[in-house]
């Protein structure tokens, strides 16, 4: 559908949006404040706007009058865009007339980079991990009765010159009866060695001609997500895919409770067998999905972070919350699926990701390799800010990493109203600089229940550029509002009020919660800045951002500068690549060259343990401000701050 | 004990026993005949011998009267020999004096041959397969926390030049807890890999050191019995050994009806987890024995025919049964002990001797291995006669093999008096040529109850040596003894009167079990004859045969030759090497040299199926008679069956 015109006045500022979205999400996507406190759920009422010329759709409410609806009042919340349209923002007050007069900072969300097959073919990156050969045996007679395994592998190495064959038990207990299904007309599944001279797996023999079936399982167990994919490696299309919570998370939040649990008892093969279940639960989801015969899938490859695959795999995780924080293994072998528990093929592979430290886990490692930062000459920050933050500074040949103890506020944890990014979550913000009223986006526009981690990032950027708050994120005293108050003894903004809420309470922003936001990115970037001191390099060297986890697909990349979250850098360098995980998971189930470099790739990762990095804590120190002690590493946001003073002043 | 001299007159014939032997024994050891009916137990009074000289303990019984006694008759079968003595005797009847005046022909018995490790170590064969490495790891600090894993295979490139090391997941498991055990003291042990090129499996990981504590378990899967030794790798003993019968004899005695059982429903599974318990009865009872830690065990290897070891591995057997005999493969894979089901350590690797055929399995390659048939530059005939007789022919450069269908005739099978080699057996013979009077011995000295099968081939011997039957194995119609008579018109020998017996019936020898046994030797040694026709060679050429399986421990080689089971060859060059499928399995554990060689020896191994070879029924038929129509292959016996004719013409 041909996209819309949005002319808000009295900006003047004109904005083409797809039809169906509404005004108010329009107007914040484009800069434009609109007060509005109930998250889009058409209740406070605030968000009332004329529609000066146009169409627009719905947009009534019992808290428009019909005078007002004749006037060509609307809910911003609810009217939706059809046809071009100008809408008028009342001003109702005071509204500052040097705000009217900045052009409006749209919404910038990360590009986003994902990489298919077709693309791996162009990079000369595709070495076909699995491959199906199709195979007419001469059927065993009187003089010629050798086994029928021999018989098959001298014929793969006669006629398909295959040699180097290692044939598994499972396999051979399936051999016989499948030859003779349909008279030693078979398919032979490869799975190929990941270094040349490796040996040639065969996984798996099937009646008949199934060469143009070929598929494979990408997994990423997330402390708090795990999800699948299931991967046509004919293709590289995703077939189908799911995700679940993992089933641990009744056991703990966290990795360190998650480990606490397992120490005791038998905790460690309880929670492994919950973990095992939520993957069979995707499994059999994917499977269902696509219905698609599961011998047709020859591996299952799978990332997590080095806690979540020392409980996947059934290791004692004992020792990587206890100092020095000595993870089991770097590296683990290729393991039979049904071994681990998985309701897969007899034959299936799992391939499991390979991990750097105790907090720099699998999961990091696949954004590395499936980000495609493990081949890049550019210098790369990859950042991954979920549960945990890990980042990786370097290119295809250096990189150090650390993790970070950012706590768990980007994920809506430790705020008096954090909460998940889930239905109700104010995900997105603006605030009238004037009269401070705020304009609430939740996810699913109704009432808000809390505050997300975009949306924390966006309140407290927003708070900011406004002088709401100041660099050490204390609101201003002085502001005659009543949306700031001080409650024992702790100022605090009101988002929403209780009657716009879902919760019965006022959903405030208190300077506690700003000061665990500023800790938290305040950890993140200093640690950024320690890896590349550690190298000599700096902030300006950098010719890329990477950005991986849930968290990154929605944060506004301006504003995650703002609060000095994000070194400042051109935003049209920073990428997303989604879960990073999952794709890395992804990209080795299709070419085995990722494969072939993970190993050397995951020994050159430098781990930096900040804790124990000297520099560490005075950047940490020194990044407890917004957005940094030293503007001059924030060039733009220091620009902001000036004109806000001289329009202020 | 130093030996004693026993004097037989009239023979006037000496020889030298150990102390303890009774005088009926000796006799028979040395060629003498002396009437027994009762197999040993004192019950027929028909041993009844004079003490001329010397001492014996014992003999008396109420068979004899005081007079007798005061005479010096004592029972042959009761009277133990203590010191020199000089025993007559009495020639009651009509003992024809030319027997008398040829030498007695004394049992000989094939010299066993066993290799232990120094004689491996001597032949520059011993590599060792499995390897322990006491390390003291620094422990990790907050400057060098490596994952444990990565510390441990490091130290083990730096420290001991230990190379291309492959952790399985089980070890990995283990790792994290046993290195802090005792402050990351720890042994490490290694499998070898076959091939210098391959990798180094560390299988395990101890706390402390264990190096002084290293053993295997050796495994023969026989269709009756399966026989477990544990093996110490360090000094190459047996620590302890066991024997079980297969618990699948309930689903059937042979091969055939096992397979048949298999093939029912969920059978397989059935069957397959009935020699699994065997197996695990068997590990348990040698780990009862030694009382070692079963972590210092780490590989179990396996030999057994194409049969038992596919319905081990859970492989469908079917298709071994039906033409045209197509196995499932040669060679396994290593696999993990638990992953079949042994009750072994997580970490124990399995390994199973590869088969030629459907019907010459990793019992003979064993045998092959083990007896060292594979290095030998002497052209070698291997038999290995059980329920099945398998015979491979040649040396290091070239063998040729061949299942034959022997029947059951030599483990007791298919006779009328048949039985195992059990208690009440008749294990050996002897006829006094005028009176036909038996000399009986039994398993355990009792009353017979049965006759085993080399009991049979003695017996047959015997009968044929003396006359008593022809070449064609029928009774002498002629002779008048009450012994030989006709019932059903199938005429037979009464080994023991109603009286004598434990079974209230006369033990006989039918001529159709004699037939029985004539086409079994048959089949042996035709199978022999073709395998050697194939490749242009004869008996002739024969440098040695080794004799293996249960059987051929006790098989009096001049009577196995006098029948045609054997070809005629100096007895000194026939030696025993007993079970040699499980000493096979020990070699393997003691040394990679001999896996090394075992794929390319098994690959060398060209299986004749007989059934399909053109000269084989002819070979066939001309062994149909004792010892064979062509008499000069038996030079021996040629000689002594003119002797013979001439004696009574």
């Amino acid at each position: 559908m041909a996209s819309k015109k949005i002319t808000f006045l009295p900006h003047d500022h004109g904005v083409k949006v797809a039809p169906g979205e509404t005004i108010l999400r329009a107007a914040l996507e484009t800069g434009i404040h609109i007060n509005a406190s109930c998250g889009g759920e058409g209740v406070c009422g605030k968000c009332r706007v004329i529609i000066e010329s146009g169409e627009v759709a719905d947009g009534l409410s019992d808290r428009l009058s019909p005078e007002d609806v004749d006037k060509g009042y609307r809910l911003a919340c609810k009217a939706v865009v059809v046809d071009d349209v100008t809408v008028r923002i009342p001003v109702e007050s005071t509204v500052d007339k040097a705000i009217l007069n900045t052009a409006p900072t749209g919404r910038q969300t990360a590009k986003i980079q994902q990489m298919d097959l077709g693309d791996l073919k162009e990079a000369g990156l595709f070495i076909p991990p699995v491959e199906k050969i199709y195979l007419e045996l001469p059927p065993p007679e009187r003089q010629d009765n050798l086994p029928d395994v021999s018989r098959l592998v001298s014929y793969l190495k006669l006629r398909h010159n295959e040699h180097r064959m290692e044939v598994s038990l499972p396999v051979i207990r399936k051999i016989p009866d499948v030859f003779r299904q349909e008279d030693f007309k078979v398919t032979a599944t490869l799975l190929r060695p990941v270094r040349p001279e490796g040996k040639n797996r065969l996984v798996n023999v099937q009646s008949g001609d199934t060469t143009d079936r070929n598929y494979a399982i990408a997994m990423d167990i997330g402390t708090t997500t795990v999800y699948g994919q299931l991967v046509n490696l004919i293709t590289g299309e995703i077939v189908a895919e799911h995700g679940e919570f993992n089933g641990q998370i009744s056991y703990g939040e966290d990795v360190i409770t998650r480990i606490m649990y397992a120490e005791k008892g038998d905790g460690l093969e309880k929670i492994n067998q919950v973990v095992i279940e939520t993957m069979n639960t995707i499994i059999n989801k994917v499977m269902g999905k696509s219905k698609i015969d599961p011998e047709d899938i020859s591996t299952i490859t799978i990332a997590g972070n080095t806690t979540m695959t020392q409980l996947m795999l059934r290791i004692n995780p004992r020792y990587i919350r206890r100092s020095p924080y000595v993870p089991a293994s770097t590296i683990y072998p290729p393991v039979n699926a049904r071994q681990l528990g998985l309701e897969l093929g007899s034959h299936v592979t799992a391939l499991v990701y390979p991990q750097v430290s105790s907090y720099v886990g699998g999961d990091i490692v696949a954004g590395v390799m499936g980000s495609g930062m493990y081949r890049t000459d550019k210098l790369t920050l990859f950042m991954d800010i979920g549960t945990n933050a890990e980042i990786v500074v370097g290119n295809k040949d250096w990189m150090a990493c650390a993790a970070c103890s950012a706590g768990p506020a980007f994920e809506g944890g430790g705020l008096e109203f954090g909460m998940r990014a889930a239905k109700g979550a104010i995900e997105d913000f603006s605030i009238d600089p004037a009269s401070l009223e705020p304009m609430n986006i939740t996810i699913g526009n109704v009432r808000p229940k809390g505050i997300c981690g975009s949306g924390l990032i966006t309140i407290v950027a927003a708070l900011f550029e406004t002088g709401v708050i100041d660099s050490q994120g204390k609101y201003d005293r002085d502001r005659n509002s009543s949306r700031i108050r001080c409650r024992n003894d702790i100022y605090e903004y009101v988002l929403a009020w209780r009657a716009d809420t879902q919760i019965d309470r006022d959903i405030v922003l208190t300077e506690i919660d700003i000061d665990n936001l500023i800790r938290a990115k305040g950890a993140i970037y200093s640690g950024c800045l320690t890896l590349l001191d550690e190298v000599g390099l700096s902030i300006s060297d950098l010719d890329q951002i990477i950005l991986a986890g849930g968290f990154g697909s929605y944060v506004d990349l301006e504003r995650a500068m703002v609060i000095g979250l994000l070194p400042e850098i051109d935003p049209d360098k920073v990428t997303y690549v989604g879960n990073s995980s999952l794709m890395g998971a992804k990209m080795s189930s299709l070419t085995n060259s990722i494969r072939q470099h993970v190993v050397e790739v995951t020994n050159m990762m430098t781990n930096f343990e900040l804790s124990e990095t000297s520099s560490y804590m005075d950047h940490y120190i020194a990044a407890l401000f917004l957005p940094h002690t030293d503007l001059d590493l924030f060039p733009k946001v220091k620009d902001r701050v000036a004109r806000r003073r001289r329009g202020q002043g």
